[in-house]
C-alpha cells in the first residue's frame, strides 16, 4: 500500500513532466500556465488511490490521472470565461492574462489532450475507459448549464440542486476513481462501488464548500468568506432556508437576495442571521454526513482487507473536517 | 459501389436521426440548431466514400462520419465566437442567437459527443481511431491558432500559410477518410494513401476557396466576393503577390491592406488590379493543381480496381471546378 503522500509526490512528478512546448506557442503557453497554478490535485490523487486498492503498482494509471486533471483545468478555464472571473488560485485567469479567444481555444485543446492521455493508458478495455470518461465529461457540461440556468430561475428545488452538484462536481471524482479501480484490476462491480464512493464523497464535499463559504474561518478558507451571499448564489443553505422559513422570513431572505447593496458586510451578517435562526447549517451538516456515510457504505461492499481502504476512508473524513 | 447520391442520402438520414432532446435544454438546443443548418456535409460523405472503396456496406462508419461532422460544427461554433461572426450559412450564429457563454459550453459538449460517437464505431482497433481523431483535433486547434497569429504578424511565409491550411482544413478531411478506410477494412498502408489523398485535396480545396473569394462569380459563390480583401486577410493570393511584387508594388499592396477605407468596392477593385498585374490567380491555380495531382497520385498507389475510385476522383475534380 502506497501512502497518500507518496501518491501525491508520484503524481506531482508526472504532472510536472507533461510540458506543452510545441508550436504554436500562443496556444500552449496558457495550457502550461493553468496546469502550473497548482491546486489540490485531489481528482488525480484519488484516481490513483482507487487504483492502489487493487494493485501495488500505480504507474499505469498516471496518464488517466493526468487526463482527469487536464479535463478539470479545462472546465476551470472555460468556467472562468463564463463567470468573467479575474482570479484563479490567487493568480490571473487565462482570459484575463491573455484574452477570451485564447482562453476558448486553449481550453478546447486541453479537452482534446484529456482524451489523448486517456488513450495512452495500457488497459485491456480502452472502450470502457472512453465510455466512462465521455459520460463524466457530458455530465460536467450539463451540471455547468444547470448551474447557469439556476441564476435565472426564481425557484430551485433542493433535489434539482443536488442533481446539479452531482453532475458539476461529483461525477468527475466518481468516474475518475472508477477508471483508477478498473486500471488497477477491479471487476466492473468493484469499480461501481468505488464510483459510488466518489459520487457520495463529491456531493458531501460540495455541501461542505457551501457551508464553509458562509461559516468558514476566514483565516483558513481559501476564498473570501461570504462570497456566495454577496453573489446571491442559490446554495444549499439558501434553498434549505427558503424551505424551512415561514412566508415572512422567506420574503425577507428573497428581498435581501434581490436588492442591490453597497454594504456587503451588513448583507452577509443579515443573511447569516437568518441562516442561524433557521438552523440551516445544522440541516446541511446532517445531509452532508448522510452522503459521507453512503460513501463509507459503498466501500463496505468491497471484498478487500480493511487496510487497503484506510487511506481512502481517512482522506474522505479529512475532506469533511477541513477548516471549519 | 454505392453512388455518391446514395451515400449523401444515407448520411443525411442518419444525421437527422441524431437529436439532442435531453436536459438541460439550454445546453442542447444550440447543438440541434447548428447541426440543423445544413452545409455541404463534405467531410462525413467523403469518410463514407473512403469506407466504400473497401467495403460495400458502409453503415458501420456512420457514427464516425457523424463524429467528424459534429466536430466540424463545434469548430465553426467556437470560431464564430472568436471572429464575432453574425452569420453562419445564412442564419444567425449560435452566440448571436443565444449568447457567448451558451456558445462556449454547447461547443464543448459537441466536442465531447464527437468522441462519444467515435466510441460507438464497431472496429477491432478502437485505440487507432481515437489516435487518429486526437491528432486531427489537435491539428485543427493549432491551425486556428496559427491563423489568428497571422493577423498580428507583419510577414507570413507561403510555407507557413500552407502549413496553417493543412492543419485548419485538410487534416480533418484526411483523418476522417483514413478512419473511413480503416473501418471499411483497409490496411494501415492503404488507409495512409487515403489520408494523403484527403490531405492534398483539402489543401487544394482551401486554395480554391482563396481564389473564389476574390475571383468567384458573385451569383454562384456562397459568401460575399471580396470579403477576404475587405478583411485584409493574408490569403495565398496576398502572400504570393507580396513575393512576386517589386518593392513599390509590395508597398502599394501593404498600404491598401493597412489603410482603413469606407469605399470597399474601390479597395476590392484596386487589390484585384494588383493581383491581375502580378498574375497571382494563375500562380495559385498552378499550385492548387499540383496538390490535386498529388491527391490523384495517392489513389494510384492503391491496389484496387479503378472503378472503386471513380466516385472519389470525380468528386475531387468537381470540388476544384466548382463555380469559378
Amino acid at each position: 500500500m502506497v501512502t497518500v503522500k507518496s501518491l501525491q509526490a508520484r503524481y506531482s512528478e508526472y504532472h510536472q513532466q507533461q510540458q506543452f512546448n510545441q508550436e504554436p506557442q500562443h496556444l500552449y503557453a496558457p495550457v502550461n500556465y493553468i496546469l502550473g497554478l497548482g491546486g489540490k490535485r485531489l481528482r488525480p490523487v484519488m484516481l490513483l488511490m482507487a487504483c492502489n486498492i487493487f494493485r501495488e503498482e500505480i504507474d499505469a494509471a498516471l496518464p488517466a490521472a493526468f487526463a482527469v486533471e487536464i479535463f478539470h483545468n479545462f472546465t476551470l478555464l472555460h468556467d472562468d470565461i463564463m463567470d468573467d472571473a479575474p482570479l484563479r488560485r490567487g493568480h490571473q485567469t487565462v482570459h484575463t492574462l491573455y484574452d477570451v479567444n485564447t482562453g476558448i481555444l486553449s481550453g478546447d485543446v486541453m479537452l482534446i489532450y484529456a482524451y489523448q492521455y486517456l488513450g495512452q493508458v495500457a488497459y485491456a478495455q480502452p472502450q470502457r475507459l472512453l465510455e466512462i470518461f465521455n459520460a463524466v465529461a457530458i455530465g460536467v457540461c450539463e451540471g455547468q448549464q444547470f448551474d447557469m440556468d439556476f441564476e435565472n430561475q426564481s425557484t430551485v428545488s433542493i433535489e434539482a440542486y443536488i442533481n446539479m452538484i452531482r453532475l458539476k462536481t461529483a461525477v468527475l471524482l466518481a468516474g475518475g476513481m472508477q477508471m483508477g479501480a478498473l486500471i488497477g484490476g477491479a471487476s466492473a462491480t468493484e469499480a461501481q462501488h468505488i464510483y459510488d464512493f466518489g459520487l457520495n464523497v463529491g456531493i458531501a464535499f460540495q455541501l461542505q464548500d457551501d457551508i464553509l463559504d458562509t461559516f468558514g474561518d476566514p483565516a483558513k478558507f481559501g476564498k473570501k468568506v461570504g462570497g456566495d451571499i454577496v453573489q446571491n448564489k442559490k446554495t444549499y443553505l439558501v434553498l434549505k432556508a427558503l424551505e424551512l422559513a415561514d412566508s415572512a422570513t422567506a420574503a425577507e431572505l428573497n428581498s435581501l437576495m434581490n436588492t442591490p447593496t453597497t454594504d456587503e458586510a451588513a448583507k452577509i451578517a443579515m443573511v447569516k442571521n437568518l441562516f442561524n435562526q433557521l438552523q440551516v447549517r445544522e440541516a446541511a451538516e446532517v445531509v452532508q454526513n448522510d452522503y459521507l456515510q453512503r460513501a463509507h457504505a459503498a466501500l463496505d461492499a468491497l471484498n478487500v482487507t480493511p487496510d487497503r481502504l484506510s487511506n481512502l476512508r481517512q482522506l474522505a473524513d479529512q475532506l469533511m473536517g477541513r477548516e471549519v
